[in-house]
């Protein structure tokens, strides 16, 4: 079985459509870690950037940073991962971008020190999920704050039916999602795109 | 050069030591994160705890993820980590525990989803750090009401003066840090432990 296969398998099987278009996937993806799993992914999405000398990850805490770390494994580059929030700890010198969540109804702040990102990066975003995109934007504003090249950005689910992943694209951003998911409804049916 | 002596190396070429016994190593381990390094640690922490029938490693997000993916990579077993501040998207059957955190100077709740622990479990935690042992400790609670075998924790670097690993070791939990620090001074040297 493909990579893809194994996820689109594994969200059929263990995922579950709740009202209010969430999907839980916390049993492998974002609370306990199938990372076998993950790390096939990040095999599937090191084959789709091959060739594109991509220089570091970046992803975003906490849920990215799993397949954000497997895929630099098999990558062999770096991970950077945006804090939220930023801390005290981190110092001042920081790339940073507001992000809009709808899950949780508010606004927050994602930064990456200045000392890790460069104008000589190339910069793959890698995240678990992708719904309406205010973080894969948030991130693609700190590659573009810092010069670096943006190469793209690889997605573990994508809820297409909630416009992000389109939206990212119309801005010329190549966005691979492992599984793109068209529609859920109230029975819990999850259809993936074709 | 062993895991162990690349870590060292590391901390001493890329940590910095600073006032108020901060040691930033976010370079590697928690903001960047060399995650070929952090595989080689997980070999470590493979090593060290095999033929201890761990079927579960245990971490605390967002820190402690990337360590523990590598681990439960090379372990072969899956990885759950723990959520600050619990979120509605959890649910509400979670093992939680109260985490005093010195850094911050707060009190903050850590939770796990119950359907992610059970009673067969035998757990290793992993973390980056360990200082005062406040979430090491959270996170044994956490095990033990599962009702889980508790079988250890493995560490990336354990500051060994602030006296949280021999808190947690008095309690009888084996705790193997793979760099423990004993001293650091203002003027950014800092000794391990023999």
């Amino acid at each position: 079985m493909s990579e893809i296969e194994l996820l689109k398998t594994r969200i059929l099987k263990d995922g579950k459509a709740l009202p209010g278009n969430i999907l839980k996937v916390d049993s492998f993806l974002n609370h306990q870690l199938d990372v076998m799993l993950l790390h096939e992914m990040g095999k599937e999405i090191a084959a789709r950037f091959k060739g594109d000398g991509v220089t570091k990850i970046l992803t975003i805490e906490a849920s990215g940073i799993a397949v954000a770390s497997l895929c630099g494994l098999v990558m062999e580059v770096p991970v950077v991962f945006a804090k939220k929030n930023q801390t005290a700890n981190l110092g001042g010198d920081v790339y940073s971008a507001s992000v809009e969540s709808f899950t949780h109804n508010r606004t927050y702040n994602i930064c990456v020190s200045k000392k890790y990102l460069s104008s000589a990066d190339r910069i793959l975003l890698v995240d678990d999920f992708l719904a309406n995109g205010r973080a894969l934007l948030g991130l693609s504003q700190i590659v573009e704050e810092a010069g670096a090249e943006l190469v793209g950005a690889a997605i573990a689910i994508e809820k297409g039916f909630q416009g992000g992943g389109d939206m990212i694209r119309r801005k010329g951003i190549r966005v691979e999602s492992l599984a793109i998911i068209d529609k859920m409804d109230d029975e819990g049916n999850i259809t993936f795109r074709a």
